[in-house]
């Protein structure tokens, strides 16, 4: 099977200019196929302060009302997306700007408001990996943001990190793929130690011990469950290291 | 040859979600492949005006500074763009939000500040009908944001009469292509009476008199421009009548 990567950028990296063109210039230098997934949270809380809206945040995670919605679709769908797609191209690299609404790519469920509403945000349900072929055959490079939609006309707000997984997962039955979440730190740390290698037992013991805690763990849950399910190389590293094969965290089954 | 209408709507249309839907009723019902173009100056000023960023237009067109162009990416590309493609996907048509930059569809060129510095605008050097032509092949209709990029890795703001020009001609090497501009009033009016034909001694005439003005200008220029590079028809319609062949004004040579 062809390969491909599916490379997945936080906010912090999206929000800083010259840590956003260190990541452009190792990304174009990865041969072959890649889909790039990015976050923007950052981004989007500073926006909506700007504009006197409140970000609440519950578990790490953000409530999107109405307004918030408007904040998150302009902010994911358009200034960041569309700011890493001109970039690309000026790279020479033909990338496409998506959210799932774009050719009804991922669908998503609004999330069950009990026992927390979340409002807006959505709980992914179909990837149309179909659609991701015919571009990947045709050199495209989608860059996806961290919106979908509800088939009934709603924006859903969405995780990236469950995009990359989600997206990664499907298109592992046609493709070798090779899932990359990009961090701003080496990769998963103990204490000031990075682990190379991490796999389930390791992962249960330090989290037991409190070592790998708040967002590290989503993150390793999706990796975890990525790897289960056919994708074939996981790992997390930092931004500017996505093609030192020695850097980061690898995970393992 | 195929068919093919390309469709612009207003700020003022996209602004409200009433008028937006009663448009999409009725573009939906239009037989064929279809491009719609938005504009959404409207919103832009209203998002710039709450983040506290002041709103310059000379001759009715917006002046950009950076700030100005992250406000327009956000909008247009992301809040409006991906508002109507969600709203589509829902009625049953497969959208794609597209902006300049993606797949390299429309590269402009920053207008030369001198007379005037209107900052990050873009005059359009080329589009990529093959890209257009193979989406619409596939079934998909795309939906253009009024923004484009330089190639150098930014975007910039474009007309968005002016890319429903510029794309209408260019696609009319290909399909017998149908323009329309859609408004919120009946068409090109002469005080309370709509003028149903128009070709260029009219418009000039009554350009001469001061009946035809301000925002009309380039729209006329435009669509008989479009009309002299072989688009098929072109009409300047109110945005719930695109269906009625009696309605608004159409332009002749």
């Amino acid at each position: 099977m062809q390969s491909l990567k599916v490379i997945k950028i936080g906010g912090r990296i999206a929000e800083d200019e010259q840590s956003m063109d260190l990541f452009l210039k190792e990304f174009i230098k990865m041969k072959g196929p890649k889909i790039l997934v990015h976050g923007g949270g950052v981004i989007a809380t500073e926006v909506a302060g700007k504009l006197g809206i409140k970000s609440e945040m519950i578990e790490g995670r953000r409530v999107t009302n109405q307004e918030t919605l408007d904040v998150v679709t302009m902010v994911y769908g358009g200034l960041i997306n569309k700011k890493i797609v001109a970039k690309l191209q000026s790279l020479g690299v033909n990338s496409l700007g998506l959210t799932g609404a774009d050719m009804n790519l991922i669908k998503s469920k609004k999330r069950n408001p009990d026992p927390v509403d979340f409002g807006w945000v959505g709980d992914i349900e179909n990837i149309n990996s179909e659609e991701l072929k015919v571009l990947i055959e045709r050199k495209v490079t989608p860059v996806l943001a961290p919106l979908t939609h509800d088939g009934s006309g709603n924006m859903l707000n969405t995780n990236a990190d469950s995009i990359t997984s989600f997206v990664a997962q499907e298109l592992s039955e046609v493709y070798d793929v090779e899932m990359i979440f990009c961090l701003d730190i080496e990769g998963v740390m103990n204490g000031s130690r990075l682990i190379t290698e991490m796999n389930l037992l390791l992962y249960r013991h330090l989290k037991g011990i409190n070592v790998i805690k708040d967002g590290m763990i989503p993150k390793l849950d999706l990796g975890f469950q990525a790897l289960k399910s056919g994708v074939e190389k996981v790992s997390i590293t930092k931004f500017d290291s996505i093609n030192d094969s020695n850097s980061g965290t690898r995970l393992i089954q």
